[in-house]
């Protein structure tokens, strides 16, 4: 729909017909030149004008993290008819503060991230630098989605992941939606006629269990590599996005960020003090 | 207590009386030389043994961020009866990966985060570096407590801060707890004596609005520091950890990570794919 602009009638029409089409706002985790991000912007321009704000390097890991000891450098990097793109210096985090408080003339309709190479299912969550960002878009009460593809490979098929992406999307622009809404959106390695359909899900539990690679630097100084394995706590549930994903569906958990632990809070509120 | 040991008696009976003292973790987001994170070290020695691992620079607002695209240099920088302490390169919650995965040679009792110079209360949990590495820490099945005073100055007064801290570990380590628990703990900037006690609270709903404060470097570039102040979108209620905090209480939240919007999920789960 990009480049679909009237030919004819008075500058005024196409400038009010401009301004019907919803902005949408884009960052993601693995920087402004990656493929799922560019993917994400050409279908977003099926939906509307798009700001993208994306970090300047590779952020994953980022979680929630915003750059406060050190100030940020911003770029605009490339400008066509409805979209510009900005490269940041800082986290995805930062991308979205920027973006929301500085840069766009409006607030957006819609908030997305991604989309991410590499799985951000159950607790990884907290560590993604994908969903970090789509979180803090979500403060501004817009609805916001973060994509990712279960695959770290910088050269997957985005085919299959694209296309859920759209009508996630779509799902979300024509629906009623009540806010803060946040979808977390992971979209699993196999070809689109392999996969079975969406599901909706809550977030494993689980953990990452970390082996460290231990190397030496050439004064023999050793240093550390993190590496780590996903362990589901929860193998049996068949309400999880882990089982959604290995079962060979797309899997989209809502997402809210009151981390009070009610349970404890009935305990520990009996102790004395 | 760190300096009590028996006189007399054979050498077998000090190793014996050494390894019933708890071993206890702890790490920061300020870095291993901050005042608050030595306070803590200190509290902890009255109740066992202690490895620290704590960032080398500031890592404040670092989240759950962990070190992906570099690798982690550690070095021993403290050691002394009962007590190691470690810097890392990367964020806190690298220092607890490495600390649990590398490090110790036992599951601690006890893990630490603190005592921060700057308040973690309310939404700040997700942006929180010394609250990332609590939560990281009670994935080992241990508990563990964020402490942070609301004082962002260096240099402020930590004792009554001390002295709260004190009395929580001292309550964690004799109830009976159950697992997964991380406590989010926060002292008021007040004398010891105006601080009213202790409530048990859930996270007060709220957000970060931003300023950037724009500067030029010697070449005429922008670059933008982050700045911002909290938004409490429930003034009103009592339940909260900000209300508590307002009212001269430290303020404790029990943390969990489950994000998952069971609300929305109930509503999404009827969209038709």
């Amino acid at each position: 729909m990009k480049n679909v602009r009237p030919k004819r009638g008075p500058a005024k029409r196409t400038s009010a017909r401009k301004m019907e089409k919803p902005l949408i706002f884009i960052t993601n985790d693995d920087g402004y030149e990656a493929r799922g991000f560019n993917t994400l912007i050409d279908i977003a321009l099926k939906f509307g004008r798009v700001v993208a704000v994306a970090p300047e390097r590779v952020q994953s890991g980022m979680g929630h993290a915003v750059t406060m000891a050190n100030p940020l450098h911003l770029r605009k990097v490339r400008e066509e008819e409805d979209l510009v793109v900005y490269a940041c210096s800082g986290t995805p985090v930062d991308c979205v503060k920027l973006a929301f408080d500085m840069i766009m003339p409006e607030l957006p309709a819609l908030g997305l991230s991604g989309i991410n190479h590499g799985a951000n299912s159950a607790t990884s969550v907290i560590y993604s630098g994908t969903m970090g960002a789509a979180i803090e878009a979500s403060f501004y009460n817009i609805p916001s989605i973060g994509f990712s593809l279960t695959d770290h490979d910088p050269t997957a098929d985005l085919t299959a992941a694209a296309e859920y992406a759209e009508r996630v999307i779509y799902r979300v622009m024509h629906e009623e939606v009540e806010i803060p809404m946040c979808l977390n959106v992971n979209i699993p390695t196999l070809p689109k006629d392999e996969i079975k359909g969406v599901r909706f899900c809550r977030q494993a539990k689980g953990y990452w269990r970390e082996e460290f690679v231990e190397r030496h630097d050439p004064r023999g100084r050793p240093y550390y590599w993190l590496t780590g394995i996903f362990m589901n706590q929860e193998e049996e549930s068949t309400e999880t996005d882990e089982y959604a994903l290995k079962n060979g569906y797309v899997s989209i958990v809502p997402i809210q960020i009151d981390m009070t632990d009610y349970r404890q809070l009935d305990t520990v509120s009996l102790w004395d003090f």
